[in-house]
């Protein structure tokens, strides 16, 4: 089972296992962390018990922050997404209401991945339960390219279709690129078309659409006020679809920002300057307590399986930074699973509208 | 006379006056330095007498590096510009003679701007002396911005022209985005369009053109054997034509890339950091020698006029960098003028070559 990053949304049953829910809708007590030049909070409840990390990558030197007992504020991404697909749910239906039209999500599956098809399904469900119509076509894994752009091509055309989105990967016989390339840039919910990431690079630009995960880990900051301008984040990871989009939009936000990837020297150095890290490598455990700055914040996009034999599935999901370590030096972090996963479906269907809203000039 | 950076070819005529001509092919002395460990050479000639900067903005205080008579070895733009406009030449009459073909450069001129029309007339002058065709359209201040798309439309569909420059500024009462979305992107030979900055900055994907002066600054560090990888690079200023491609560029050569602009706090901090430090904001002598990691490679992309009551013109060009300083800590940095300045021009040729070889399919 290979590790991956959050641009699927995870299994929320596992989130509900593993996470205790603590809703947080006040962000004052953060906002007042960041700005007020407290560096970590010693008042929030330890949210996971100390205990040592199973997958030690480099001994950990404890530091003065990591010997108290100090719990960063967890940046709940359940609760989030939830909120903002009830807001979703409302504005569906005032469009509905004033002008007839229901926004149509379009998913093409191609092949029998098991985690395909249950991501399929999660985008399926999400889009009836915010109201959102959904239009699905399943092929098998020995379709030519030709079929599959051909449906593309028919929902191109569909104006009950407003995002489009083939879900990756596909079989290897395909050219990702060519498949992707055909989706009109006006329903390319996902945002990975280069024209829309050359909007999001250059400044005066605006992009149709910002992809959906690096979208929703922005979204995070945001309603948990946390101040982008002017701060140093470093994104970990380079990826089209996280890494390098999440880069673009910190800058957006003024922040200074760095990429630290597979070639970096040193990447801990680096990323102990950071006020605000991003991490999208899918390395089980990789950012540890001595990596990060104490008071910074964490936004873990990794969800990574590491065998754990009392669960019952045999594994358990971990992101790429040792939640553990991290809690106790971060001022804020996601937690994996229920951080940035859930979030990304979210961002879907705020695409989905937004798409919608724009083609039917709808406001 | 506003400050700039050097996306335009610097005056000639200003370089061989202010700069002693000293062209060194030969690139393994910094080569051997950046591989070697050593941070710096004593062993170069000094390049200026130290004297101190007439423009301080903060007061400088000596390093142990800065107290030697240790000079950085010059990154000669105006000999490599030479070279590579040579094998241009070369390169066009060997497609002419194969094929029958001219490359052929398109420069839309709108208004009276002296120094725009000192740029076209340079570009022209340049297409000449490597063989190049040359098309030019000059247009009056008050042509109205359909006029100018339809120019566009006529270059777009003459087999003739392999490359479209609008030169900019354009006047204000024109949508700088409409005109230069006009331009066919197989023409496109300042690489500005979305479409190519996406493809820039998406791994695994290739951008028809690469923007001329970043380009240029790659070139030069190429030319110099400065090898990249793993590198910790600061590009200071995050302007669309420079800084934005400028650090994309750098992250497809493996480099670890940091962005500095005007709301980061603390940019002498970061830039210290650097193994390669790419300035374009256009204020001179702002980067002084404290900002500087010794035996750090500078690529200074600032052009900016100072008073001089010396010079004839009653100005003199200076760079983002304080040269003075600079060039005793660091190991190789690049003149102003004569360094950035001549390679964008050169690239300019390069990429009108590179369009026509494609569009006749000839290698």
């Amino acid at each position: 089972m290979a590790s991956m990053v959050a641009t699927d949304s995870s299994p929320s049953s596992a989130a509900a296992r593993l996470l205790p829910v603590r809703l947080r809708t006040d962000a004052f007590s953060l906002r007042r962390l960041l700005h007020m030049g407290s560096t970590y909070s010693t008042t929030f409840p330890r949210y996971f018990a100390l205990r040592p990390s199973p997958f030690p990558t480099s001994p950990v030197v404890p530091t003065a922050a990591m010997a108290t007992e100090a719990s960063a504020e967890v940046i709940d991404g359940k609760a989030v997404a939830k909120q903002i697909r009830d807001e979703i749910t409302d504005e569906v239906s005032r469009m509905k209401e004033a002008i007839g039209v229901i926004p149509g999500l379009a998913v093409i599956l191609v092949g029998d991945r098991k985690d395909s098809a249950t991501y399929v399904r999660n985008k399926k469900k999400a889009c009836e339960s915010v109201g959102i119509n959904s239009f699905e076509v399943h092929l098998p894994e020995d379709t030519t390219e030709q079929e599959v752009l051909t449906h593309i091509s028919v929902f191109n055309d569909n104006p009950s279709v407003h995002g489009i989105l083939v879900q990756l990967p596909l079989p290897s016989h395909m050219n990702e690129q060519n498949v992707l390339n055909a989706i009109k840039i006006e329903k390319d919910v996902d945002g990975f078309h280069p024209l829309n990431i050359g909007r999001l690079a250059m400044r005066g630009r605006e992009p149709l659409f910002v992809p959906c995960t690096p979208k929703g880990c922005i979204e995070l900051l945001h309603r948990y006020g946390v101040s982008l301008k002017g701060k140093r984040a470093v994104v970990i990871g380079r990826s089209n679809i996280v890494g390098m989009p999440a880069a673009l939009l910190l800058q957006r936000e003024d922040a200074t920002v760095s990429v630290v990837h597979s070639r970096t020297n040193n990447p801990e150095e680096i990323t102990r300057q950071a006020d605000l890290i991003i991490s999208a490598v899918g390395q089980p455990n990789m950012v540890r307590g001595s990596w990060i700055k104490p008071g910074a914040v964490i936004i873990d996009v990794g969800i990574n399986p590491v065998d754990d034999i009392n669960s019952p599935r045999g594994y358990r999901l971990v992101g790429d930074v040792c939640y553990e370590e991290a809690c106790k030096v971060a001022s804020a972090i996601t937690p994996v699973p229920g951080g940035v996963g859930p979030m990304t479906i979210a961002m879907l269907l705020q695409n989905t509208l937004i798409s919608a809203e724009r083609i039917y000039n709808f406001h």
